[in-house]
């Protein structure tokens, strides 16, 4: 069994549901379909999600809303006539929502959960009628009396380990389940949603449920890039990358998933695949938990800006019992969270994203400087990570050579090498400015492109 | 005015000592001298610092110590009779030698502590009558009413504040001083030695004291070497290093000086010069606060086997708060000390001696495993640190390069590249087996060796 699920681009208009109904039913093993609310039909476009939340907050700010909801009902319209529904689906979207605004539930937070949440679930009910209507006998699932119970973070809720075992049973319809994404019902039986990428959460919550052969994410690409197209002309493909280099690529600028997103089907050790609802036939990028070692090395190359490094230096640093727990300890008062603390002899490093320090740069300093007494300190801006990935890079010698003899060659000089804390990466510290150069150094050496 | 001092193979015989006449009287800017006891003559000899440790147990055991006394006794009388100095001397050395046996002191390690001071104190003194009768007025100076005032931690004694303005007059004798190295008084008047490097801790005090324009700390080498002679044929010599550098040098096998000996002189900015008793002439190496960055850029290359990784692996580990807090608090339990700690994005690695993991390894692995429950723990030993210095690293582009191009040309594998975390030095890890194949490719890549 194939748990399938499409993101808003896949599922804005009628022509694309159209083509969903083709992948789904292409293939006997699509049985349970993950379905996002209506995205952008076109660049210019507003996602039905967004109109959702600009209804909520003109209702929870007591003025007139009928004609946002008459552009939300609108957008569920035009897919109806489009596919030649029955009308009836229209008004059972719009009765839902009158009903959600009717009554609010417990606070605004969880008001909000409930409009938000209703892109997805009315678009469910369309795509189900979809489905039906071309022969395909499909239904729409209700989340919460499904099975799936989240926590009562409103915005940002979990799954509730229970919630497994009774999603477990969706197996055993005879019928396509049209499963609504990003949403829950808590304990009480109030509506509420993930966190970002919860579209990807629910079909990932799915997967591990039902154990499901493969996890597969329809987008709008072909497959994963090896490095970022905008960058670099004509990248390679991933064809299969193993989760953990999915995660390292992820941290530095791959928008693959948002990486908390597919936890329950990574613990489950579900193979995802990502491919393009517009070109179904492409074989996409598989996502799995072990590749074979001997398949290509670097599988990918990212990249962020705006990092900062605060540079630490005191002579006999190395001796002073707890120095590197003192320094934590100031950022983790002042509420700064880092990514990483390399460390010399009588110096240490700490970087984070700039936007961490922000404001707290100069209490921060000043903190390190009358609390740990060091020799010099100092903050260094417009820092940007660069990530090379693989598996079995770490059996591989030679690779920081051709790394670092492609940055210098590029004349890129190197802020910072972090190699060996990871088995599947190299990190290097670039500024700002040099990030392309160093990119299209890299892809050459690497991808010759 | 500068501090000169000498080690135990300078100051062993009287043939060393006629030379640290010659050196001293040679430069009307040497006015103050530390030297150490009696070193070895020959490979197979045994410094009378030994001796004295030896002797002390005999008395401690209440056994019959007179052989061992007279053996020590000895090595001063051979000192005397062959620079033709009057006996007297030797029979100030051994009624020394009975009265600190005589007199036991508060407890045993302060009786240990005044055994071993008295090897430097009696050569100080047979030091002074040969300056004296070769027409050079010097005087012996007793460290603790000169103002060498120490804590009472007897073997580990440091020095304490109000020390350096008394010492500072010892500037206004215009006689050579002659001062033992090694030890001072508590403020109860009882001897106490330095640890380690205890003579060198003694000049760096004086140096301190008296602002001295250089300390010269003469040993039996022309100069310090780029690269451990051992492993590499005719390394170049250093004729100028700063203070970090020879800190981070001496971090990985460089035993120019027990590191924190000379943190007084390093306070007071006071320029080190160390150089050969056997070949003065030679200019030596600078040990200075700052160098021209245009000098050459690496000034050195050492590197020490014996370390150890722990390797843990977390899916997510990136987003759990407190993750490594909570790694380091385990080890700080254990009391195991480590070295660093680079990390990656779902992994982190402790580097530390082998030595420090030892026995405890079982425990911590264990630890790591029930308490942050990681996808995989591995502790890999056998591997050496190799550390590449030089101020100005931090703004040559391509030394990164150059270095991995060499380990890479030569077959050895990195296990970890920590880079940038200190502004002067590129650490590499290594395998054991590869550490003396990784240094002749960096010398060879760097000095041409």
């Amino acid at each position: 069994m194939k748990i399938v699920k499409f993101g808003g681009s896949s599922v804005a208009n009628a022509a694309q549901i159209s083509k969903i109904i083709d992948i789904v039913t292409g293939d006997v093993d699509r049985r349970i379909v993950v379905v996002s609310a209506p995205g952008k039909r076109n660049s210019s476009d507003i996602k039905v999600t967004d109109l959702l939340i600009a209804l909520a907050n003109t209702v929870l700010a007591g003025n007139d809303y009928e004609a946002e909801l008459s552009t939300v009902v609108g957008r569920y319209a035009e897919i109806q006539r489009d596919l030649n529904l029955s009308e009836d689906v229209v008004d059972v979207i719009e009765a839902d929502l009158r009903g959600r605004i009717e009554n609010r539930g417990s606070s605004d937070a969880q008001f909000m959960d409930s409009m938000k949440a209703s892109g997805e679930d009315n678009n469910a009910k369309v795509i189900a009628e979809a489905f039906t209507k071309a022969g395909f006998p499909a239904e729409y699932v209700n989340p919460g009396p499904a099975g799936m119970l989240l926590s009562d973070e409103f915005g940002n809720a979990e799954v509730l380990p229970e919630s497994f075992e009774k999603l477990a049973t969706l197996k055993q319809s005879d019928k396509i389940q049209i499963f609504p994404g990003f949403f829950g019902e808590t304990k009480n039986g109030e509506v509420a949603t993930f966190p970002r990428g919860g579209s990807d959460i629910t079909g990932a919550i799915l997967a591990a449920a039902v154990n499901a052969d493969v996890y597969e994410n329809f987008t709008d690409v072909d497959s994963v890039c090896a490095m970022d197209p905008r960058v670099i002309d004509n990248p390679p493909a991933i064809d299969c990358m193993t989760y953990r280099e999915m995660r390292e690529l992820s941290y530095a600028g791959f928008g693959v998933f948002h990486d908390e997103a597919i936890v329950p089907a990574v613990r489950a050790q579900i193979p995802i695949c990502i491919k393009n609802t517009n070109n179904p036939s492409a074989p996409g990028t598989m996502v799995v938990p072990q590749r074979s070692p001997d398949e290509r090395t670097v599988v990918g190359i990212s990249s962020a800006p705006g990092f900062c490094s605060i540079y630490i230096d005191k002579y006999m640093m190395n001796r002073e019992v707890g120095f590197g727990r003192r320094l934590l300890s100031i950022l983790e008062e002042e509420g700064v969270s880092f990514e990483h603390t390399p460390s010399g002899i009588d110096n240490i490093s700490v970087i984070m994203a700039s936007a961490n320090l922000s404001k707290k740069e100069e209490t921060v300093v000043n903190r390190i400087k009358s609390e740990l007494k060091p020799d010099a300190v100092t903050v260094e801006h417009g820092l940007s990570l660069v990530m090379v990935v693989g598996e079995g890079m770490q059996y591989t010698p030679g690779l920081a050579a051709k790394a670092t003899g492609a940055f210098s060659s590029a004349g890129v000089n190197l802020e910072m090498i972090n190699q060996g804390a990871s088995e599947i990466s190299m990190m290097f510290a670039v500024k700002d400015a040099d990030r392309e150069k160093a990119l299209r150094a890299l892809g050459s050496e690497f991808f010759g492109v």
